[in-house]
């Protein structure tokens, strides 16, 4: 049986190849997407939401918007990295799909409650603004929640300050919220990530599946290409979100370690750090572990895969 | 026309007379209570509220727990002061009302949206979760809200520590989405409310009143003097929340000032100071002022008034 | 027997002021000047300092630079209140008295070391620097020591910011060290220094000296006049330091009140506060007390006579 | 011609060695001992330090005490490594070198002001408190010293918490004041002191020399065998100073990368955090490097060539 996700995100080019993922790799189900602000404003991300659905072919999947801003700090998006748009690159169709009426925090909510307890995964690859809300507002949820598996954070280098990732540090309230609940958190973060490179050899291999959604997944890795150059340094891009889905879909891709993961708030050089202990085994009751070590070629196989299985949608 | 609030408030001593207040007083239209955690857990003050309108004898208005603990921080309640109970000294009479099925940040946001933009106050009496909660999942309340009246914060001298008072200090987070938001608020703090002192001359007259709610009000000033001595010194204890509802029903039985005014989320010694910025004139775009002085002899006035109209309640 | 203190001071304007009544007043005994980063450059400040020694013909007393910034913050200076030199206004006539070689903070430790214990009264007009480092480097000065008194900090209303005095926030570690060590302290902060106003009476009081320093002072006070005027809205300037001298002189001129006062070291918008707790008495080992109340006429006959007994120096 | 440093330790096993290899070692001229509150008081670790002298048969240098407590924090040692005297384990020989009168800061201030500038390399292996005191009291030995080559800090791992280093988190503002001063400084952290273990090989090849000062480093080693295992579960314990005086000796026995690095002074979970940025490439004018990766082999070389060399001091 495959499991069962909310997928959380701010699309963003690495989101929506997460999205990609999930809708094709039938060891997943996509229950719900809700989309919160970060990569560009919750307006853009939902409008780009829904352009993948369409684009991947996404039916009866509810969308909900959630959260325009985080917890205590101000708005701060990536156009940097992600355009003006938010999916600066291929042309974006026009939804199709409708947007759930309810919030995001109460799409979340709900689904978790009407689900079996210890069936629903959380996948958030934004800001962790509409997961936290969703357990201050209904904390019985925590209990019911199978895991969360999230891209975020770093065990070591950060990309948006030197100890801080991006999608933690734009609302480290929400971040600790999510990690010191008592529910499982997997943590996919920029050490593990910044091994799931999109080189020339990943875009021919996707190139090669000749379909519109990948063709479309092309532009993404070209844009995406040139603003990692511009801004980071980098020669090829990390595609952050979907090692997130990657883990659900097959947990032995990557390494796990268990460890505390803590989120400083008050830090004037670690403000939003997932500060890991590393000194020494974990404590029984430890419910967070990182992400360590990546089998790339595996990641690459399932996100090609994915791709020829969702074809070309009419 | 009457004024229309939606008290949040966690039962309470204070919080009670405030209620009753609220109820009695021909300016102000009750309609809504939500609850939150503070004086006690959620679970308690909200049975509290409960009580205290059976008491009161209110009925047709809507009453809806909220969050069970502080955005960020653990919880921290006040047995100390408000005994296990949240609300010891009288026999607390079995609830009839029935709680609305809402969550208290959904009846705040529906009540809000549903009303004429202008018209609804909020009169929080305890920590800002809820509202605080209610303002970012809901951003369109924040300019249809007529403003915000809370006891909280203190210009000057704290009660949990020296800088910072317990509503704001147990959620810092909340208190500053209030602060911040461009509402108007008005804060009713301890500089103000350690002058609204419950001395033996007002217990004398409440009691002159002579009714089952005026004696379920000596009852609670009763325990209240007694857990003031005790704890913090003080002679005759202040009560403060009912000063909060008394600013709505006549201003000018206190003065304000306009002030900048912000929450200190990560000082050592000063964390959930209110930080008012006493320097200069306001700016002409300053939301925020707070209550100065109190003509202590109208408030008490305004109290056993509200008792008398409210008689004893079949 | 006058008492000996040694003047820790960044002149400035009010600080000369500070030296000139030091050096007039018959009950204190001035054995050591020194000079410290803060209102101006050390540079200059101590170039400054020697210039009024001059125009007060002090002679026979040491005179040591200290520290030429902070120790953990960069340096700040107020040239928006004492202008370019540091002590702008009058001319300024060329220093005649040779600094001693030692370093300021070596000249505090060698008078108190050399000193009877409980003789010497530290009086810092300026940042803390030179006296935490003179703590740090030599522990031993801390029982000698008679008392601490200084200008600097505040219970209640701030300058630089909303909460803090500019002597302590431009170095808050130092003013931590000051004030959590074993002296005793006593802290004449803004809340007393603004009723110490040089108003056009005062002017005139000072003008009718008609002596070489009294024309210095008033040329002082008419520049300092302008500048709070412009910078800080005040119709006539507070003369700060010259309240810290005039409490060794006689106490009983303000009134003091015992409280533990502690200075923030970490807040965002709290940085540098001297906490004050006013919620109790305070404890018996309390060594911290604020001076409160004002009688401001005596504060300016110390100064006038000060002026007078000083006539014009050869 | 060999490079004359001055050592500031807190010995501490590992300091002891750290002197004992300088000290031994031909290329390295040790030109002042100065002492630390860390390990243990003051008073102790002067006392072992002069201990070690005469084991080492150290003659000619001068030794100074330093600062008795950290500038801000109060005092923390490491009892539970390095037992009741700092340096439990073999007998301790009564010292016979005089201290010299000075204070550990004015010694380090003097040599560094005497000599020909870019001569003299500060090694320091506790705290850095007297490095900064000198640092700020005479701001004219920045530029005249030719680097500072620290143990301290880590990238990567911490040891008191988990991103902190107890020589740097016990006195977080002189550290940050160390590092952002403009002279060179290489930072020989835990995540290379780590890989520095006395493992029973190296016990051996020191047991080998068979002298007296190698039997003392014997007997060194295996109590802090014992101590490292019970109380951070190492099987071999990390030698971290020496690895500081090796870098001197020879920086070829490790890599090293420049980076920026920042010490955390407010961070809840990360005070005393040694913060490098390794994002990028480090810009053009930054004077701060971490060593990365020790060949060990060589290190130990170098500690039982320095040993030999020693012999028995008579």
């Amino acid at each position: 049986m495959p499991t069962q996700i909310i997928l959380d995100c701010d699309p963003g080019h690495d989101d929506a190849i997460a999205m990609l993922l999930a809708h094709g790799n039938p060891e997943i189900e996509l229950v719900a997407v809700t989309t919160v602000v970060g990569n560009q404003t919750l307006e853009k991300v939902t409008r780009n939401a829904l352009s993948v659905a369409r684009v991947a072919g996404i039916t009866g999947v509810p969308f909900a918007a959630g959260c325009v801003r985080p917890l205590v700090r101000p708005v701060q998006t990536a156009a940097d990295i992600h355009g003006e748009s938010g999916l600066d690159g291929p042309v974006l169709p026009e939804p199709v799909l409708e947007l759930d009426e309810r919030h995001a925090v109460d799409l979340i909510i709900d689904t978790v409650m009407a689900a079996e307890p210890g069936t629903i995964t959380l996948v958030p690859t934004g800001a962790l603004t509409n997961i936290a809300m969703a357990a201050r507002k209904e904390p019985r949820i925590v209990p019911r929640v199978r895991e969360v598996v999230l891209m975020g954070g770093s065990v070591g280098v950060g990309n948006t300050t030197a100890t801080a990732e991006f999608n933690i540090v734009i609302d480290p309230e929400a971040a600790h919220i999510v990690f010191s609940e008592s529910w499982p958190v997997t943590m996919v973060g920029l050490n593990l990530t910044h091994h799931a490179l999109a080189t020339p050899e990943v875009a021919e291999r996707i190139a090669a599946v000749d379909t519109a959604p990948a063709r479309f997944v092309g532009e993404l890795i070209e844009f995406f290409t040139r603003t990692y150059q511009q801004s980071q340094g980098f020669d090829a891009p990390p595609v952050h979100d979907p090692c997130a889905v990657a883990y659900v879909i097959d947990p032995s891709i990557m390494t796990v370690r268990r460890m505390p993961i803590s989120v400083e708030l008050s830090g004037a050089l670690t403000l939003g750090m997932t500060v890991a202990d590393l000194r020494a085994i974990a404590p029984a009751d430890c419910t967070t572990q990182a992400a360590m070590d990546l089998d790339a070629d595996r990641l690459w196989d399932l996100i090609v895969d994915a791709l020829e299985r969702i074809g070309d949608p009419a």
